[in-house]
C-alpha cells in the first residue's frame, strides 16, 4: 500500500478506453463521451479543455478491511493492466449523510457484518481487479470511484457480483450511483 | 458531522490568531511567522502572495471511534470559538508508511486500545476543544491537521495531554510534528 496514488478519470475525445455504456443506477448519470483517459499521479489534476467530465480520486489506507481479510485479499488479488483484462468498470457512488454520521463500528457492522462487502469480493479475485478511489475528502461530488478490470470471460461474474452488492444492507445508504463500462483491444 | 469542511492554515502577516512559537518535535519544522489565519470553505484554498506557508485539510467523518466513545465525545465535547479560550494549538503529524500499511483492526488496536488516544482526549474534555482535519488525501506534506482551542487557566491541562500522547506507542509511528501554539485577545 504506497502513498496516495491522485487519479483522475477524464471523458472526452481520447483515451485508452472506449466507453461502452453509461448508466445511472441511482441518482443523475453523466454524459456520455466516446473515451475516458486514466490518469495518474501529481498532474493528474491539471485542467484539460477537451475533457467533457472529469472525476477525481486517490488510493488510500484500508478503512474496513482486518489483518485477517487483508491476508487473503493480498493472496489472491490481482494488479490492474492485465493484458487479457480487456473490460472494465467505472463506478461512482455517493453515501447519505446518515452513512457518514455513522461511528466507525457501526459502518464496518453495515459493510461487512451484514452485507459482506468484502466476503463478497473476495469470491470474485482474481478473475476482477480493483482499485478504490476516495473522492469525498477532495470535495467532488462523489464520495468513491470504484474501478474495475476483467477478461470478457468473466463478465457474467462481474455482472453477479455487482448486483450482489447492490441488495445489500450497505447500498440503501446509496444515493447516487453510475455505472460506466469500458473496453479496449488487447 | 456535516459534509467535510475544507480548511486552510495560512501563516503570515496577517490572521485571527497571534504565533507565540514554532517548535519541530519531531522532523522538519515550519518557519515563523506572525500570525495565523484560519480559512474555511470552499475558497480556503485559494492562493495568496502574502501567505510563508500553508496547510490544507478536511474535517471528516470518525475513523476508529465506536459508537459507545462517540455517545461520550459528543455529550462532553467543547466547540470552537468560546470567548474564553484565547490559546490555541496547531499540531501537523506525519506518520511512517508502516502505519498507513496496517490494516483497520490492527491501527484501531495500537491507537485505542494500547495507546487509548480517544480515552484520554476525553479526559480533557470540555477544557480542550478539538477539530481534527485530514491532509494525506489533499497531497500535503502532513497527514493531520490538530486544530485545539482551551482557555489560559487550562495551558497546564493541555500540556499533560500532548505530552501523555507523544509517550504513546501510536506515537512512535509519526515522523514529524510540528507544535504551533497561539493567542488571541479576548
Amino acid at each position: 500500500m504506497p502513498a496516495p496514488l491522485f487519479v483522475t478519470f477524464a471523458a472526452g475525445l481520447e483515451g485508452g478506453w472506449r466507453i461502452d455504456r453509461v448508466t445511472a443506477v441511482a441518482g443523475a448519470g453523466l454524459l456520455v463521451a466516446p473515451w475516458l483517459d486514466v490518469r495518474e499521479g501529481p498532474h493528474a489534476d491539471d485542467p484539460n479543455d477537451a475533457d467533457l467530465w472529469r472525476l477525481r480520486g486517490t488510493t488510500s489506507n484500508l478503512r474496513y478491511t482486518t489483518s485477517a481479510e487483508n491476508i487473503r485479499l493480498t493472496s489472491i488479488e490481482a494488479r490492474l493492466g492485465r493484458p487479457a483484462a480487456t473490460r472494465a468498470a467505472l463506478i461512482p457512488i455517493r453515501k447519505v449523510a446518515a452513512w457518514w454520521d455513522l461511528p466507525q463500528d457501526e459502518r464496518r457492522a453495515i459493510l461487512e457484518d451484514r452485507s459482506h462487502h468484502i466476503a463478497l469480493g473476495l469470491r470474485y479475485l482474481p478473475a476482477v481487479a480493483r482499485r478504490l478511489h476516495h473522492s469525498r475528502e477532495l470535495g467532488e461530488e462523489f464520495d468513491f470511484l470504484t474501478w474495475f478490470e476483467y477478461a470478457p470471460a468473466d463478465a457474467a461474474a462481474f455482472e453477479e457480483l455487482v448486483a450482489r452488492l447492490r441488495q445489500t444492507e450497505e447500498w440503501r445508504y446509496v444515493d447516487r450511483e453510475v455505472d460506466i463500462r469500458l473496453s479496449r483491444d488487447r
